[in-house]
């Protein structure tokens, strides 16, 4: 049941240089595609980030190892099991998948970037694994981002994908990206899974920066429920096909055009998976401005939306701004003068001064909660700095999804 | 459904120099006692600890003022309405609460420290409680322990109190305490609504410090759901009029007796707030040793008791040991060695060196996770610190009860 999330993929445009391949391999279930590989034309530059847990995956430490080794040709995805918390033998298991498809399309093992997610703890069933890779490396095709995006899946509903086109000097470049993510959601300097790639051609140190700036505006601005995964990763390929000219100068307007469209394409993708999110029955944007940092209003913005009890009574469709109020408060802003405090739900302002605003009718404020997209603006009246997330209700369907998975 | 906490409360003894009165004013609902007063004998000293919410309510604010410009006769409390986010009317209510008892008792504004717990927002009804407050200071008496104790409940399923003797130099000496909390629980350097009274004699100054050491290690080691409310406080009130002599050395035995005993009064209420966690289903122990500091034990310790996936695991009483993993490797300790940890569920060993142990079964991870009182036990192999607390589960009825709440 999300919230206001096309039933259907839109059209998914293949990237000059980016092949794809998928199969069902059973590692969770049988008959489902679990398993997706990217090949990579000659001179693709690729850039990642990774989640901060401490405890990050056993594919999150080869894929890092891989790529600081060598430039990747291939990346090796699956879903169902997330190969952490696995110990030795889950780095084994991460190395030899890779192993087992470098061989059969003919690279280094350390061309290949491995990437898990589903259940933690268990051992990747490389028997499967094994058997299904020769069938995955013989089906690859520039087609395949509809059937790659429903193969990353795991409690989604509905799979994740967008495409732009953007002239840069001249030149149609088109980006393409794919994204998994609904639960485990508090993407920490890193995201979820999300592939995003772009036949632009653009040097290896602006690409990492492009997709810094575009992660730090979309995925490190989501939360459905505060944690933070232990497999998150993001992936930016540019195979360079579409452009004659290399962008090597971040001042430059097809720098910042490319950049643009980048961050376009994975705020798009976060905010599908906040509307995905377990349970999901709105999706909130949360703003915080007036902050003497962005540090301050990310703060704020967090721990609002990480509040159970803000989250239910979004739910419940009740303006129970009390709630809001005492979230801000506990937020840990050094020297808040909560005299100064607005908060507004859409347009309606609840909050004024630091209490009830004396206009504030119960009925708007009703009216506001009802809808399924819901603005929440927070005016701490203390500087000139904003932060803007994104995040969804709890439900009892997050719980029945949470108590249930796994059995 | 509270988790193992008896449905009677227990003897509550009187403690001599404390009388109490209750009334029904009809603040939230009619004939439910929602107002309670304490009279406190000449001579008695009082501590007390506040919310470091920056959105205190109104009665947080005045009951500071007055605890530092008077010595406290009485306490006056009311259920059913928080008077928090009320502004300067909220203020103004609040002083004039603690007037209109004043004035009937015959006593001095600032000797009455005012308290407020319910919904945040609204304005206190002051027609029902003038009304109401002739009534109630008509009715003081020694015994009334157990009203006062269901008086200040809001979402509270049971009251909560405790008794406990001691003989200290040879006199007897009583403490009688009672709480409410149920939702909203996260103390910050403070408590729920707690009110413990003892005759011991003692300094004003021992008094705070002894307070202070209680709620450390017992209502600020606890979290229902990781929400700090505006109007947590806890007030220490000794009579002296069971003790001939004064404790006034804190490396004296005496000193030493009544602290244990005040902190073992509050531990047991603290779980009590935790066992009546809304929707609680479960009441767990999370344990985090080998630390490089107590705060950096404490903050894995509060990560993995907040993470809605943990908290719905245990509610569906499956052994997801990878969510507890992945919250310790969120919780930010700089520099975690994640090779080292090890994690427990009571005695059965679940992750060893940073993966799933060699030994573990899942049959035994399902044996202890069916129980409905866990210890998890997180092991970080850094250094000799360790913290303790206690929290519940995330149930369907937690989305229930806050959905509800207020409709």
């Amino acid at each position: 049941m999300a919230v206001n999330l096309p039933l259907e993929l839109p059209e998914l445009r293949p990237v000059a240089g980016v092949r794809i391949a998928t199969a069902a391999a059973g590692i969770k279930y049988p008959g489902r595609t679990d398993l997706v590989a990217f090949e990579l034309a000659a001179g693709t530059q690729c850039a990642a980030v990774f989640t901060r847990n401490a405890f990050c995956a056993a594919p999150v430490v080869v894929a890092r190892d891989h790529l600081n080794a060598a430039t990747p040709r291939l990346l090796l995805i699956n879903s169902g099991n997330a190969n952490a918390g696995t110990g030795e033998s889950g780095h084994q298991d991460a190395l030899r998948s890779c192993g087992l498809l470098a061989s059969v399309v003919g690279c280094q093992i350390n061309e290949v970037l491995p990437f898990s997610t589903g259940v933690i703890g268990e051992s990747l069933p490389m028997d499967k694994i094994e058997t299904a890779i020769p069938r995955l490396a013989a089906g690859f095709g520039a087609d395949h981002w509809d059937e790659a995006a429903r193969g990353i899946m795991t409690t989604d509903t509905l799979p994740k994908g967008v495409s732009r086109q953007v002239v840069i000097d001249g030149d149609l470049v088109t980006i393409t990206a794919i994204a998994k993510g609904s639960g485990m959601i508090c993407p920490n300097m890193a995201t979820m899974l999300a592939y995003v790639a772009t036949d632009a051609n653009i040097t290896a140190e602006l690409l990492q920066r492009c997709l810094q700036h575009a992660v730090d505006r979309s995925f490190n601005a989501v939360s459905v429920d505060g944690d933070t995964s232990t497999n998150d990763a993001c992936v930016l390929m540019a195979t360079g096909q579409s452009m004659t000219t290399v962008i090597d100068d971040d001042q430059s307007e097809a720098y910042k055009q490319l950049c643009q469209a980048v961050t376009e394409v994975c705020i798009v993708l976060a905010q599908a998976i906040v509307r995905d999110g377990e349970g999901a029955t709105k999706f909130i944007t949360i703003d915080v401005e007036g902050g003497e940092s962005e540090v301050a209003c990310r703060q704020v913005a967090y721990t609002v939306a990480h509040s159970p009890l803000v989250k239910t009574a979004f739910f419940a469709s009740d303006p129970n701004w009390g709630r809001i109020l005492a979230a801000v408060g506990r937020a840990g802003v050094e020297g808040l003068d909560v005299g100064r405090v607005a908060i507004y739900l859409d347009d309606v302002c609840i909050v004024c001064d630091g209490g009830r605003a004396a206009e504030y009718a119960e009925a708007a404020g009703d009216a506001v909660m009802k809808q399924d997209e819901i603005t929440v603006r927070i005016v701490l009246g203390e500087g000139p700095h904003r932060a803007q997330l994104w995040t969804c209700d709890f439900s009892y369907d997050y719980v029945r999804i949470n108590a249930e998975y796994r059995t």
